[in-house]
């Protein structure tokens, strides 16, 4: 029967997002039976993780350094800041490869009715990092879910005010869509932004 | 931009069964973003299941003690072993306050397809523990599962063989079912064993 290594292991794992008590059960009967020295593994990375990866002072992304490698890249294009809710975001916008300025991570985005407001995500962090004099431009690329909208329109205000010019990702029809398929609020805002 | 803390720490995660590599990286996020007293509250807690959890003696069930506290408890009746295929399924038995005789663990089931042949799982070991004088009745727990069924039956007749009483868990409709819905097979099972 579970004794208490065993049932704190399976209680420290349901801490995962995610993972409800049966797959948290699941997960410690696999390690301790199948996988050994994938627990040792992961059990040295947590602690790792936790010592070494911190926020980059620029972008308030994940780093190990002070400054991460992106902000310090001399090749990237200083006049364009993007702003993204999460790494996740960065990283998939990395992948498209089809932007090469600096980013800004805002850790979250606002919840009013959770509330997380405009000061509960890094805002003023924004507001300083916007103020170096080099950057001109600042992309919001919030989600486009209701939440990501309220983001952007609520941080565009302040940047605005700032007198820097502000834009949001396109809206419009995913490549590879059939149309039929496409949400019509999608097809509106493919139509009001044709060109 | 990931560095190599967290990236080692989103591929150590996907070793856990069922994360993918996006649960992985959302999982690292969570962790180093909202909740790094979890992350090393687990770190820890993998690092004691893996140092303090081994195998009990006699079960084969997980335990901190050479022999696990149900194998030792006197209330139990010795005359009954319960073979069940995983530390999760002795639990549920359990649970349903309906046993009270002891358990063999298997810590897996044939799976002749998988190369998990009858010396794979705990077969040697469960022929020993039948040979202690006190077991009169072995039940076999194992699941209705394809894989179960043949588990089941390769054990029955070692122990059969060896003058043991060997039983299985009835099939039949589960309490609170509606007829209808039940599948075929399972009524057929209902039919032919009812009482």
């Amino acid at each position: 029967m579970s004794e208490s290594a065993l049932a704190e292991l399976v209680e420290a794992l349901r801490r995962l997002p995610g993972v409800g008590p049966k797959s948290a059960q699941r997960m410690a009967y696999h390690l301790l039976q199948h996988d050994r020295s994938g627990a040792r593994r992961l059990a040295l990375a947590l602690e790792q993780g936790v010592a070494r990866v911190r926020h980059c002072a620029r972008c308030h992304g994940f780093s190990e350094a002070e400054v991460c490698s992106t902000c310090l890249d001399p090749a990237r294009d200083a006049a364009q800041l993007c702003v993204v809710e999460t790494p996740a975001d960065q990283a998939a916008l990395e992948r498209s490869g089809s932007y090469h300025g600096l980013y800004f991570v805002l850790m979250g985005r606002l919840s009013p009715l959770d509330g997380v407001g405009v000061h509960e995500i890094g805002t003023a962090s924004l507001l300083e990092r916007v103020d170096d004099g080099a950057v001109r431009e600042v992309i919001l690329a919030t989600g486009f879910s209701a939440e990501g909208e309220v983001t952007a329109h609520a941080l565009g205000q302040l940047l605005r005010a700032r007198g820097l010019k502000v834009t949001r990702l396109a809206r419009g029809v995913p490549v590879g869509s059939e149309l039929e398929y496409v949400d019509l609020g999608t097809l509106a805002h493919a139509l009001a932004d044709r060109r």
